[in-house]
């Protein structure tokens, strides 16, 4: 079960509140690269770890919660990079600076949704959605989606850095590029632990796939053309049990479908 | 620019049709873990290749070529596996095992939208959606998309297998698996083209990102517990840039936002 | 604006529910073949059309006036088929037929959600999108799409008049599909009000498009073949604008990209 | 920020595995009345109040926190529900009955893509969406959308209770229920505090509204009826203030929309 | 059934047209709190209204008729605001005012893919879903649904009103605002008539759930707190049953799955 | 199978590089209108043409491996309108005129989760769904899709033309216009083949659908008009089957549902 602390997991401030810049952040919450993507794909990842196995569930559960706080640490940087114009006078918000920008924008719904908070969605104004979770019930195959997303999620925060200038949110950003370098980090160690898990999973066995086709690159050129000689068309394979080779597309004869059922009215004259 | 060959790239057989098996095959058509996916995603990838790279976007585009000739072939298995019926003579579409199975399960579009073919959707009927597609301009981080795909999508195809007595339908998963074995050790040989490059992106200054916090495994119980001795908890880190360490959330204060301003009506009394 | 009549449009009986049938009419009421679909569709045509057009806005707005009434149809028919079990004395609800074929099939929402109703999801369960409506604009592209929304949606129909032998339900069926008729027939005649509207739209002027490809065939085989002399291939095109011809894909060159700026973190080694 | 502790909120126990109750107890999870959409509901609230309103934040941000321990009770559940069968000796998968049961029902994905475990989907299969989450910055339209997902929640459950006999799961959803019936209450209860919201917002100047249609029902019937002399058609206002009448829809003449820009090419003809 | 006059249902004028505000606009015909939500919803509510209980079906489609007219209003608001430009004369649709506009802004496709003119999406260019639509089957949950419908709707009509100085356009806003109130006014009438229908559904015997935790406000904060004194932590509860209480999680165990069966290949080593 | 040949169908080539453009031609890559939805729906429609029907089955699969092509070109065209800046030296992206309009406009995932590169997304920015393509089994009612969809896609890549000063872009445009009038004229050309195809579909017996309303204008007026003798209200039909006449909703009496079971939990009271 889960418990909350009503501070923050670090420090989040903004000297010059931009909307633009909110909206962007946006990315880094919702989207397919950011935190409710990660904290729950963690979390549906823990939740099918069986008793056995104990340590890879609490390395997946703390950090899902470790995410969780990034949620919150973004959502308060949304809402202060949407803040500043509280005690303006005036008699039509579409001349508030925020709301101006708002209209002009691609993020509308900041303001008519949400009254300039931060939402579930990303920075195209798209909702999150359950599909960026992977969680296969395969460990090794999940800790390779857990690379990934920390591998897009730190590219991500870097680009973030790079678009603004403000102190609080580069030392914000730095955090979180920090904690994506460690969690690519430990990912990757907890594939250390499971030997040989190359090609996943491990436990099909190799010989019931078909042998003519398993380490040959398969050039699908209109034109053959001669072997590159690239890493991955001649010389061991990398998980270390085969041989790569070069070829072409085998072919299997051409497709024969027979009518179906007339009932499905599928028929022209 | 694309070209095609009127025959399947693999043989498709099926010698007993079986509904429920076209419903399961959809998963590897229009799923998160299906051949729509990669064939989009390799393709996507491509397209952002710079010009002096030239090697990756072959690479990449020659494997998004093969990945449609996989959509096709699973698409003829789909049909494949719903036909067989066509010649019956009944009253009622609804006497038809093959109908009679659609309207039990949970596919009944491949009768009422699609005649009884394939379709651009999942097992559970749910529509391929652009989202699954992880293209970042990055290519070490797409590679590890890429394993990450090859990975979840033979975990797929073996339980696919693993499904069906059907000697065509295991020829063909056969022949998938040993393409996703492949596919896993290229990605894998296109990794190893890119030295040091953990963590992702390495283009971005390490030196820039917080010190404090990018090699410690932060735990999050509700109780404090000891350092567990684990892969990820201590010794030299994956990347070989910093030590793994154990701490806690630092924490940084409560967030403290001001009101918005008035427009908004977030006010209440 | 609109105005309702405590009617159905006809009458709806069901003899003999069936939970399973009540799923498949799901897609008729929220499926991409469905009624609110073109109820919709018809509206936000008729919204877009001016004031010097209003025979078409007339058109357009009887019709999905029309349509509105088959959506309260289609869920009195889906309450039906889930209906007729609500005075048995049992302990569980498991035990009820109709509960546990929800259990069974691919739409326990139905139970769960709706409480045994219809909903705006299709029959794999899907929920309707604005993603199906076409509202162009352009009003001979709008009546294309109206043909093809309505070929698609007799084509559903009649596979659902296929799959059920209820009396009740095949005389809805005959009326909807009767109806069906009508407007497919309907959208027809307003195309041929719309002289010379092909290629849509006309008001793009043709000399201004590529007059090297506009009336040839690009074949795209992987090894060249003969003209196959039908009818897309040579003759007059149907415009009556330009003569067929049979060619291959011109080819542009190598697609060169440059690298892009540094702060995208594009970069590996 | 956020702690986790590696027990359970309440206890999870599963008698005799179902794997259709697995699917069913999937709209608690990922459904629009599921566990995901309140945790992250009130969490989205909370990161939007302002510092002055500390005890509302607390409310909403101390049962997100609850309803995260929900998710992982019903994710063990649904793990729970498909186990039970690992230790059988057998040729095929499809001879399993939790596999068989799969390839049956409507969400062959927990097999496919997730290994016999939970996933973030609803029970027809469709993913969960950031478009569920209401988080409107008003307080008190929040506290309605937090009664009415507590109420289609508690519904939800009800209706789930009803169908298993397993005493182990009646008792989870008798815990669940519980809480939802508190959860109803304390929004009510924080209703309670906000004297006068009604309407919401409040702080909308009622006198810029049209004052001849803020209390008037607006009959929309074909022909015109009498008062039928409901509750919300004469007497007072349920908020004070006004007086309800009974009218009809006033008409503001026709649309009379120019043509627009020739760029468009909406023009036919 | 359905009927349809060639009036809008109020009067619709712009004086100076908006391409910004018609963006926003869209947020109030396909969005979350928009009137295609209201009208289908109150429609699927009305469908599933027994015979026995008519006047709440009366009063379900009445306002489901009048919501119909609203995006009639609207999408006209959204043309108007998109016109004006018509007899220009220039070279380039891209310096027209209003198509560059399209070009900066957030919502591209009014002009690429409706020519103009208001479509099925909300102010981020996101579709209307079927997801938006709550229709429980419990006429108490879905008056709460409602009312959340209108104080959400109310909201956001408030602040377009805020976001425009056009008189015409304040003049429609005003008008739908104080259907809000009524609307909102009506379902809590409904509810009125529904008494003592807390908690949601009260057909559940109250009994069934657990005595321990239906009125105890469980604190989540990771340190135990002193009860704060609350309206929802003491005292009686709102809907008198019980009496507020202030705990803890109660804690449940630590969750032990087993291994899952071997065809689904989740094993690593 | 498929196969690929490194050089583009058509040269692509950008003067003045246009990161707003970049954003209108996605509408092309990944909208409903786009060459995403056309590539796919004519290879799954291709997918299920049986045996007997080679020709129809070649016509579609090699027109589907042209608009491959076309993705190619377009996504080649959107990062040429996203390149030009890379050797600029500076501080911050933000002072950069291509980031600055992404932080501008609605597509900010083009640098955030593309390193401004095509994504499978329209100009909103909403992902592509396997929602848009149409594949009925039924070849007239595919037919009538695919001339609706070229229909749509000339319309949108007139406006593009449009939108546009740049000789290359106009060009690369001017090709793609051409194609499209190929295209339309092509599947016009197929429908000439299937003789009588209207009502679609022509294997359903006409004598089953209700003889009363199947050519019968259903005029849905609040009060009734006299036939206003339009094409589509008299007259020989379409399809040569019927008479055109005018009349009005027939209705079919009140509906009148019973209570579902009480396990639902549907009571109020």
């Amino acid at each position: 079960m889960f418990y909350h602390d009503n501070e923050l997991q670090y420090e989040v401030t903004v000297e010059e509140p931009d909307p633009r810049f909110a909206k962007m952040l946006q990315q880094a919450i919702g989207g397919a690269e950011g935190e409710m993507r990660v904290a729950l794909q963690y979390m549906f990842q823990a939740f099918a770890v069986p008793a056995d196995k104990g340590e890879y569930r609490r390395l997946l559960m703390e950090t899902a919660t470790e995410e969780l706080g990034h949620i919150e640490m973004l959502a308060t940087a949304v809402a202060k990079n949407l803040e500043g114009a509280s005690d303006a006078q005036r008699e039509a918000a579409r001349e508030d600076a925020v709301i101006a920008e708002m209209m002009n924008s691609g993020q509308p719904r900041q303001a008519l949704s949400a009254g300039l908070h931060a939402m579930p969605v990303d920075s195209n104004g798209v909702p999150f959605t359950g599909n960026y979770i992977v969680a296969s019930g395969n460990l090794a195959a999940n800790m390779y989606a857990n690379v990934m997303a920390e591998s897009t999620g730190r590219t991500l925060a870097a680009r973030l850095w790079e678009m603004t200038d403000d102190p609080g949110m580069k030392d914000m950003l730095s955090y979180l590029i920090a904690r994506d370098t460690m969690h690519q980090n430990q990912w990757h160690a907890a594939l250390e632990t499971m030997e040989d898990h190359v090609p996943v999973p491990n436990s099909f066995p190799q010989e019931k796939e078909n042998q003519d086709f398993n380490y040959e690159f398969m050039s699908t050129t209109k034109d053959e053309r001669p072997n590159p000689d690239q890493r991955w068309t001649q010389g061991e394979s990398v998980d270390g049990n085969g041989e790569f080779s070069y070829g072409r597309q085998p072919g299997g004869g051409e497709p024969d479908l027979d009518e179906v059922i007339e009932a499905m009215h599928n028929e022209i004259n």
